[in-house]
């Protein structure tokens, strides 16, 4: 009955409902009332379609990211939007990362791709260094994917290796899909984009989500930036007219409007990241730097499982390439919600 | 500025604001009170994933077809699934009738197919006949689409003709894509499927949309039927894990719940169609027999622009393959609303 289980995600609380979740990597401060507000009021007529072409969406996105509005495309989420850029591009060597998203993967197979894996080391917690670049280099790929931070790690590429790599993509006419979905939540959110290449280097693609900044996970709207008008136009080809949906846009719209919500939001991701650490670490957790909302853990035990028996749900890494039994993600949440989390783990691990 | 400019369909309104909209085919009832209310509900918490596999709704679709919960796969509106159908089946050559709804060859071009055409013959009131079946035997095609009723025409495929294209498709191992999405305003919705064939014929995929039949345009909401499994867990895996918005998923169970709303809307149909059937051919339009929610015009005069000086758009049929200048169409809607386009026509033919 069920199809799509091949790449299960965090957040699938219909599988198990009731319990708390720190497996989906959402906005601890969940949705702004005006993305609600607007939601709700755009259902006053299911009766009609949605704009094709996001033309009021598109405007806000783009006076909101300094750009013009050629560079944007929205989509039903982010996740889509990688699905019709493997279609649009149709790659046959591609680049990405291990451990990372694993749409990208996924959404390469669709189009026979056949993708390679730069493999991060945790003896070096997880970060990218210099030696990529060579390998970058040296490779005849057609397109690299960087997921900045990374996901599940919380890693930023350092940003000289990141214009070395910017340069490199341009220099080989290499494509860059770089995902920004959880950049918002970082503190360089603003310096350490590749947008400032946009208007200079085509190649560029930027992958932005409204789903985790702005708490919209249910309605899906994402979109992307980029120089290369062709690939946009061939982007919107690959996928039905209307994939966007009316409250979607609507949602979209109003969320660019709230103008402290990102930076309380980042306020707190800071304040209660750094408490998680410091209180998992002290348990005897392995934690992992991040700069983002979520924090990669290691245990031998299984915690897992333990986490489940009351009613706590982390996301479990062992399905991502690179990592392996006994890792997991847990979403940096609200100040309640982690000390929940926190005694749990120290009632498991003092009973064993 | 905008993407997706290639095949404009009906139902725009963002580019004709204000306006009487003939131009989409949508439920002349509108959206049912429990649609809306359960769209609304789901609303409550945004910040949380849509269930990836739509495993409630599948249930309703199942018990609703009387099928098996295997046999459904969703998607982000009915047109979505062409564009999965296409990247999963990666047919060479396809067959499709003309004129026709556009998208089917527009998702065929994505994965580089190349698309035949039958053309129907107005002289015949673009009725499929005899000779289709002949020509579908003889050519080596990995697909064949049909719309029942077509899309613009309106017209039903006649039962024993439907019968013999089912078994040519079933012998020569030619997939059947049947496009029954206005199969649920004609007056033969249920011997006229070919549901009946599911489980015996696993080449036929069998498309419905909420959209249209339960006025919810705005959520993107369709599903498929086809007794192939692997070719809907192969379609799965062509698109992004949370397709389905929880609104649409919401929305969808409820409409499921609607005992006498379809049968409402054909009986409006029924009415109102004839009524513009009558109405229009005194006018001297030429007006094509129809069995569905819309109906096939001719005009030599310029009538779409003349309509739009009086706020009244209906659907330019002109892009249409198989069609030319001076094709449009106009959906059945409510009693008021079509006098108002026959008293515009009829302003408009006078003062020619």
């Amino acid at each position: 009955m069920l199809y799509k289980t091949q790449n299960p995600h965090g957040g699938d609380l219909y599988s198990y409902p009731d319990m708390l979740d720190f497996s989906a990597n959402l906005n601890p401060l969940g949705t702004p009332l005006s993305v609600q507000r607007a939601a709700k009021d755009s259902l006053s007529d299911l009766n009609r379609y949605p704009d094709p072409y996001c033309r009021e969406l598109v405007k806000a996105i783009a006076q909101f990211e300094k750009t013009r509005e050629r560079f944007v495309l929205c989509g039903c989420g982010a996740a889509e939007l990688i699905y019709s850029y493997c279609a649009a591009v149709k790659p046959k060597h591609a680049l990405e990362l291990a451990p990372t998203f694993s749409e990208y993967a996924a959404a390469l197979e669709t189009v026979g791709c056949q993708t390679e894996r730069w493999t991060l080391q945790k003896e070096n917690g997880f970060m990218l260094d210099e030696r990529f670049c060579t390998f970058l280099a040296s490779g005849g790929w057609d397109v690299v994917f960087l997921c900045n931070p990374n996901n599940p790690t919380g890693q930023l590429i350092d940003p000289p290796l990141l214009e070395q790599i910017v340069q490199i993509c341009h220099r080989k006419g290499i494509r860059l899909f770089v995902d920004e979905c959880f950049l918002d939540f970082t503190d360089v959110w603003q310096e350490q984009s590749v947008k400032r290449w946009l208007s200079t280097h085509p190649e560029i693609l930027i992958l932005k989500a409204f789903t985790k900044s702005y708490g919209m996970a249910a309605l899906r709207l994402g979109y992307c930036l980029s120089g290369d008008e062709r690939l946009l136009a061939a982007m919107s080809r690959m996928v039905q007219p209307w994939n966007v949906s009316a409250p979607a846009q609507a949602a979209g719209i109003a969320a660019l409007g709230e103008t402290d919500f990102l930076e309380r939001t980042r306020q707190i991701v800071r304040q209660q990241r750094s408490w998680l650490q410091k209180n998992l670490s002290s348990l005897g957790l392995t934690v992992y730097p991040s700069c983002a909302n979520y924090l990669l853990l290691y245990s031998p035990y299984p915690l897992w499982g333990e986490l489940m028996k009351r009613k706590i749900v982390v996301r479990n890494c062992e399905n991502y390439v690179g990592l392996g039994a006994g890792w997991f993600r847990a979403a940096v949440k609200q100040p309640q919600e982690n000390q929940r989390l926190v005694a749990a783990l120290q009632e498991i691990l003092e009973a064993l």
